[in-house]
């Protein structure tokens, strides 16, 4: 475990640190060693003092007109955001999405270590997805125990979203990143995380629809 | 086009109505028949006030004491957020994650259509997935134009993603879908929306770091 396991950080703070680590990484790539914060807040349009207060969280300083040295702060903030180390996860439910996110290599770049799959189809049971093997959900317990994974990934169908996300926190799994469209409750503790796929599609629709008036 | 087109309703609105949608799809699958705004907010958990708003958008009525008909509000709020019509987009970027989404036809049920694929890579270009085409980014213009696909959906590597959005919106691209870690600026009037599957891992591992303590 590292620095940032004693800081809760505010939500927005933690949505803007990874667009800073992929402009980094950015000039990184182009071999440049210095970036300033007035810098980063051009090239991403976020105020520059935004970005001091955003990363004086990390474990790194910046110099008086110089500013930050580039490969030290790619370095920090991925680590600093968990990118680094591993963590393990499960995917509950192997339909189309959660088979596409288990396929998804790009995934372990940014930490997440998919261990197994689980799902209640019987042609499902048994396969494997680049090499995951996919379990019954009646073995779930047993599963969960034997990889020690945190975080499970919900992709089950909409009807059953709620009773998998018990199944996964009686089991011992502590996170629940939901890409299912329902709002699931957990007891308190767990950590819940949505990705609104539906709620972007149908914001993108809203807006089209009126732009092409 | 239908009624949603000359309402741009607010994105906390859009954000809720998929889930009364997911919800209300799962009461009739049950075979239940009426569902008042009171019975919504306990299961999902959201303010019935503030439910019967966001369902004010909608051209439905609830009856006092009997409340929604659920066969009925299903289909309007499916067709409200226009995920009974179809919505052509292109995906850009046909590396992991990028194939991931073309390979996940759920995405259809919710009315988005992938048209084509575009990569830089000769390895992908010619290929198909699903029966999807992958051209060169060369072409994008002239498929963009073939296809008349207005949503552009943006995978590419964290490196080439202003360029990608440049060329998409040159093209006629008229709403983003990005899944890059980057913030990408686009001119006023394009629609932009973004995924932020790095900052959701993010708040995953710190919020998990500080339960583990």
């Amino acid at each position: 475990m590292n620095e940032t396991n004693n800081i809760i950080l505010p939500e927005p703070t933690l949505r803007r640190l990874p667009w800073y680590l992929a402009y980094i990484d950015i000039l990184k790539n182009q071999g440049v060693k210095t970036v300033s914060s007035t810098r980063i807040a051009k090239a991403i349009n976020v105020d520059a003092s935004l970005i001091a207060k955003d990363l004086s969280f990390l474990n790194i300083r910046g110099k008086t007109r110089i500013g930050y040295e580039v490969a030290r702060l790619a370095e920090v903030l991925a680590d600093f955001l968990g990118f680094k180390r591993s963590h393990k996860a499960v995917v509950v439910g192997v339909g189309s999405l959660g088979a596409a996110l288990i396929h998804d290599t790009g995934l372990a770049n940014y930490g997440l270590e998919i261990v197994a799959g689980f799902d209640t189809s019987q042609e499902l049971i048994g396969t494997k997805i680049r090499g995951i093997n996919i379990y019954d959900m009646k073995d779930f317990g047993r599963i969960r125990e034997l990889t020690d994974a945190s975080i499970g990934i919900l992709t089950v169908p909409f009807t059953s979203a709620q009773d998998a996300a018990d199944t996964m926190v009686a089991s011992g799994i502590k996170a629940i990143w939901n890409f299912t469209p329902c709002r699931v409750r957990t007891s308190e503790g767990i950590v819940m995380t949505s990705t609104s796929i539906y709620a972007h599609l149908a914001l993108i629709y809203n807006r089209l629809g009126n732009e092409m008036l």
